[in-house]
């Protein structure tokens, strides 16, 4: 937000944010159709003409909504990674803030329940979620051919199919755990991995890992 | 069907098994959610209150599909294990229809659909999704102990984090096929799921591996 935004504006942005704020958490756990203007007014306070007023229609809402939940994303898992020694420091970093994130949300992955729900539409909104999971996964293969390009990884190192297992990982651990109440599976997932960049590491690279994961409470 | 079943009640279980396998269509596209009796009742020429009679409620119906899309999973993927043999061999052939299951189906994973619609729900719904779900996890997991007894992975194999992790690489192949109409990351989901055959085989496992994928086409 803007700073020198008149008080107004400043009010009605801070307004618009809890709305999508709520949205999100309804589309992770009902899906991206149950944002019906007459639902998000319900539990927003907003009227119906109000809440049209910021988004005017169903899509704009669920495409706003994409983008918030895509902020929060980044805010919670992507960002902090600018402050980490690039490579595998910052690489094991990035993987466990990631689950932490999915364990933490009420409802589980909102980028796997939105994928899952518009998977087999066609539209604005299915364009957003697929051009959103490309950005993650190409993020995700940035961080990993950082970590190969400073020695930590092997030079052979697949980053695709190494980024395609770890979002298996990902998945596996937020099906088990919406969908069991298995809270042990965070375990499993950290395990599973770590055990990935043990493997694919240089002997500098997992020298790092076990630093890094001594230092942990 | 049992075969002295009388004519009439024939007739009626074939039409209950062709609206089923329209539902299990819809409910992988749209949702199970989107299987309310009059949008069955249309796509399937039975009338709302024939529709009823077959199935009482919205509920029943959303039951009924995911039984029948159980079935078709078994045929598919787990009944032809019966013909192969046990240990590694059972193994390699009952992911790779896994695998190819996923591809056929149009909407793709049925289970991974209704799983994402459910999981942050309560109900009878959720509960036999959750219930399927452990049953093919436990399947699994039955699978990789009997290559582990028959020799042909370490005996220190992790069964329960190998089928996590396996189950991984599924719902990863189902996201990015869905999501971005990718075809090639199916060589990739196979590629995972065999190294990780490989890095458990036995040498007697690796061979029977090896021979088996270097028999196909």
């Amino acid at each position: 937000m803007n700073e020198n935004m008149p008080k107004h504006m400043a009010r009605g942005h801070q307004r618009r944010q809890q709305v999508l704020e709520l949205a999100v958490g309804v589309a992770t756990a009902e899906g991206l159709e149950a944002l019906t203007i007459g639902r998000v007014a319900d539990i927003s306070g907003f009227t119906k003409a109000g809440l049209l007023g910021h988004f005017n229609s169903k899509e704009e809402l669920q495409l706003a909504t994409l983008k918030a939940g895509r902020a929060s994303f980044l805010q919670a898992v992507v960002e902090p990674a600018h402050a980490d020694a690039p490579g595998m420091r910052r690489m094991v970093r990035l993987l466990d803030r990631w689950v932490e994130h999915v364990v933490q949300v009420r409802g589980g992955c909102f980028f796997a329940s939105v994928s899952a729900e518009f998977d087999a539409r066609e539209g604005r909104v299915r364009e957003s979620i697929a051009a959103m999971m490309k950005e993650w996964i190409g993020g995700m293969e940035f961080f990993l051919k950082e970590a190969r390009d400073a020695g930590h990884l092997e030079e052979g190192t697949d980053v695709r199919a190494m980024a395609f297992r770890l979002h298996g990982y990902e998945l596996s651990l937020n099906l088990r755990r919406q969908l069991f109440g298995d809270e042990g599976v965070l375990q499993e997932a950290r395990a599973a991995m770590h055990a990935e960049l043990r493997n694919a590491g240089t002997r500098a690279g997992r020298r790092l890992l076990e630093q890094e994961l001594e230092a942990r409470p």
